[in-house]
């Protein structure tokens, strides 16, 4: 059982992997460091804790207690219960959601742990928007995708905006980072899957026919600036478009991917 | 000509239409008062004119007043020339995209206006999100849409973050809001539209098999908390569903939108 501990001083140091976090940046260097990441929302908390991740701590005002009863039944870590003017202070915003969850990461798996097993995957090559992210994995999750691999400059899937955009499906998809972004598709093609480039490259075909009747199938997508990488597009097996109308601009990379990861869940 | 203003003082009356641009319902009641928008970064203040709606004004830092120099030239609205420092003390916030433009709104179309011609239109039920609603118009407009009609309570296609997201493509597809909640199905069935709603109704059939070989088709979209009301899931002449995963939530709005524009987009 968790323990209840009221606290009302906001500069009390127990609260401090709560602190400001509408800071992107001071954030992701304490969670980096620290190991940590947060989760927001009773659904979101009660994920991440089913999905194996151990609580350092929770966090929220006290109306929020009863639904999270059972989560913090079963939990050794400290509950800290604060008023919704002081979690709004030490956070720097309005917790809508009510309650939060600090957790610790876990090593990340090997790109081998994650591949067992696995038909249909997603690869991001520097996709740096969070919300970007979360929708991909919860586009990927409900379409029938069994892993996600990303680039090393991609953002971070347990980010909270990340996690709460994936409506949780950054615990349900199995993912990991890249060790190596020069060979990782060469590195797919070894391991058996088709690596299909989404891009508007001249060679490209639709992406039905360029996916169709394939068994392991690796859908490789670029960042929302510039798409894919020379290297990436031209290391890919295949390159394919989703067939848009002339002179407009591409599809949002969350978009593309939830039609992509359609079109290739009905191959 | 547009004449080049130097302001230096952010108290200066001149720049209200560009105040606190972060505070989102303050900048929806004076928007809407005032009948204007905001337009942000060369590129969509370029659409936005191009469109045909009419400046009031421009702001911005000298070192974006090249890129723009034709639209300039052929406006008579004064262009306000500041720095950087001032530009984010009036707008709350730091003006990546350099340029800002004030708007005049223009009246709303009518229906028939907007559906004359139209052979595929969205239909869009309390869309609260302005994310939410710029994506669906960006996707609406790459898949072969050819207009969006909104329900009463849908946010704002003009609002700053909805042209943003749209990529402009606001002003490209034609749209307006339904006069009637109560009647817009049943006057769209009238038009020769077959209505399609995307619903987890347990009467849905696959989306490919609701608008296979249909002409007109207006496809009915809900609302990101709890999808359509039970008279538009009602009154939609067929109920069609996007195939899932079982177990996993349902599909981002914008995302399923992606995916129903795409499948439509080839019936």
């Amino acid at each position: 059982m968790a323990d209840l501990v009221e606290v009302s001083d906001p500069t009390d140091p127990r609260l401090a992997d709560y602190r400001d976090l509408r800071d992107v940046n001071l954030r992701k260097h304490l969670e980096a460091e620290h190991g940590l990441f947060l989760a927001e929302g009773e659904k979101v908390v009660r994920r991440a804790v089913e999905a194996g991740f151990a609580p350092r701590s929770f966090l929220m005002a006290p109306r929020w207690l009863d639904g999270l009863a059972d989560v913090l039944a079963a939990s050794d870590a400290p509950c800290y219960v604060v008023s919704e003017e002081l979690a709004e202070r030490v956070t720097g915003f309005h917790v809508h959601r009510g309650a939060l969850a600090s957790l610790r990461r876990t090593p990340l798996r090997t790109v081998e742990e994650v591949l067992a097993g696995a038909r249909s995957v997603l690869v991001l090559e520097d996709i740096v928007d969070h919300t970007n992210v979360g929708a991909i994995f919860r586009s990927g999750a409900a379409l029938g995708f069994d892993a996600v691999l990303l680039s090393p400059r991609c953002a971070d899937p347990l980010y909270r905006r990340s996690i709460k955009v994936a409506m949780g499906a950054v615990f349900a998809l199995p993912w990991t980072r890249l060790p190596s972004w020069e060979s990782a598709l060469p590195s797919l093609s070894d391991a058996g899957f088709t690596t299909v480039a989404l891009t508007l490259a001249p060679d490209a075909v639709p992406i039905e026919d360029a996916v169709v009747g394939l068994d392991k199938v690796a859908l490789v997508l670029g960042g929302e600036g510039h798409g894919l990488s020379a290297r990436w597009e031209g290391q890919a097996d295949r390159r394919a478009i989703i067939a848009m109308t002339a002179g407009i601009d591409s599809l949002n990379v969350a978009a593309a991917t939830a039609v992509a990861c359609y079109v290739t869940s009905r191959r």
